[in-house]
């Protein structure tokens, strides 16, 4: 058994055994973490707003400045790894594949890409009720707006804050950046609510913009709660009346310590935890 | 044949055929880009500066908190890859190896070792005589003391600056950070040359502490040329008498133009190239 429990494993549109090796050594995603990935949670053998994650990935592509992966190669990737694994947490990442040695990527790059898929990790039942236990992060976010938003391969940041617990009562860490706004936590976005006014951080300079943050945006919309993209110095983060975290394994959390502050769910958190399990 | 040329790899201390899949698709190098590396010039079979590499790799393994690889298991592999291909350039690669899916690493980690090797660069000898032709990079650097210094993985920045220019006429780029001030080119150490004093710029908010750039500070001790680490702000180096490059596969190249500014070489450059192709 593979270190990571990986059940389906796919390069390049051929399977692979998970317990093989997969990569080429001077894969540039190995290499320099020249890539972009999504994690997404599958329900019932699909992927909940799969044109949104999609998009994503396309955009993310752009921005590094590398060609799109074939969609529909994806999307029989996914349906296999469906039907074999229906519940299930998915991983696509896309590298900019093989190259002469150096920097300078190949012209054009052939994109390594694979499909990856694990058990849906196992967490207590109770978070859903109790709310989660948050900490505040020692490490600060540098902030670069030319890899600010995308999700791609270079996550030593997040690895390093990570590393700064290991109490398992501690379910997520909130990251600053280096002016002292806070982000998102390690492996999520990060919602305050302020007077049923919702605010996500602006994510111009460090983070993730993940997609259930955009469905979670949408969806505010659709429930006429105000809701803004800004600032969030952590003082503010913290005289919040409630903080909600979201990724697309956990859909979202609602946060009920963040040292030694307490917070309440917000009275329409099940409602916005059963809309993300749907498709959108 | 791969991509890269690669003539010799060895994972974990067993060959492996180079044009075969090496890495796990779940090794944190992949996946997060959990890890370090060392490229370096093998002559007549030896590292030049040898203690120096394995130095900073240890170095390297303590800043991002994993343990450091065994140093005779390293030199076991180098030997048999000096053995076999005695003029080369090799990399090593450490990653903090597999784990279950998300941001925390194993504990312990049982780390991942690469060591590979390729040919050397066919770089044009006229750069010895004529100089080399850099550029001003746009791509700024952000601040992140917390990986500072460090040979790591997450090498997106440097991409993405090496992709802006596809002249062969232009060498290298040079990079500032976020503050404006020089740091590096896109894979060397910068040194400026200010009436017969030697910069080279405080890598504390970001770049690479590389072992070229610590041989020629100690170099600059034994001449008496004085030497110091400090803020270059760019327009300092635009005056600067002339600007030196450094790293362990190139060993140094001098400068002649930046943008519309000439340079000529250093008197003593002749000299510092012969001492950083012998052992120290």
């Amino acid at each position: 058994m593979n270190a990571e429990g990986a059940w389906f494993l796919r390069v390049n549109g051929s399977d692979v055994d998970p317990d093989l090796p997969a990569l080429a050594a001077s894969d540039r995603g190995l290499r320099y973490g020249d890539g972009v990935f999504r994690t997404m949670r599958l329900r019932q053998g699909r992927v909940p707003a799969w044109p949104r994650h999609v998009r994503k990935l396309a955009a993310d592509c752009g921005r590094l400045g590398f060609a799109v992966p074939d969609r529909s190669a994806l999307e029989r990737d996914l349906a296999d790894l469906g039907a074999r694994h229906p519940e299930s947490v998915a991983r696509i990442t896309v590298t900019s594949g093989e190259s002469a040695r150096g920097y300078r990527r190949a012209q054009p790059a052939r994109l390594t890409t694979l499909v990856q898929a694990s058990a849906i990790p196992d967490l207590p039942v109770r978070l859903r009720g109790d709310g989660v236990t948050l900490r505040l992060c020692t490490l600060r976010l540098a902030r670069q707006p030319a890899l600010a938003g995308v999700k791609h391969l270079n996550r030593l940041e997040q690895v390093l804050a990570r590393a700064e617990w290991t109490d398992d009562e501690v379910h997520e860490g909130v990251m600053l950046d280096t002016a002292g706004d806070a982000i998102c936590g390690t492996m999520s976005n990060l919602f305050a609510l302020e007077r049923a006014r919702l605010i996500t951080p602006d994510l111009s300079n460090c983070g993730v913009a993940g997609v259930q943050r955009e469905r979670i945006l949408d969806w505010a919309a659709t429930q006429a709660i105000p809701a803004t993209v800004e600032p969030l110095p952590l003082a503010r983060l913290l005289a919040a009346d409630a903080i909600v975290l979201s990724n697309s394994v956990i859909g979202v959390w609602w946060v009920s310590r963040l040292g030694s502050q307490r917070f309440a769910a917000p009275a329409w958190f099940d409602a916005l935890d059963d809309v993300l399990m749907q498709d959108d």
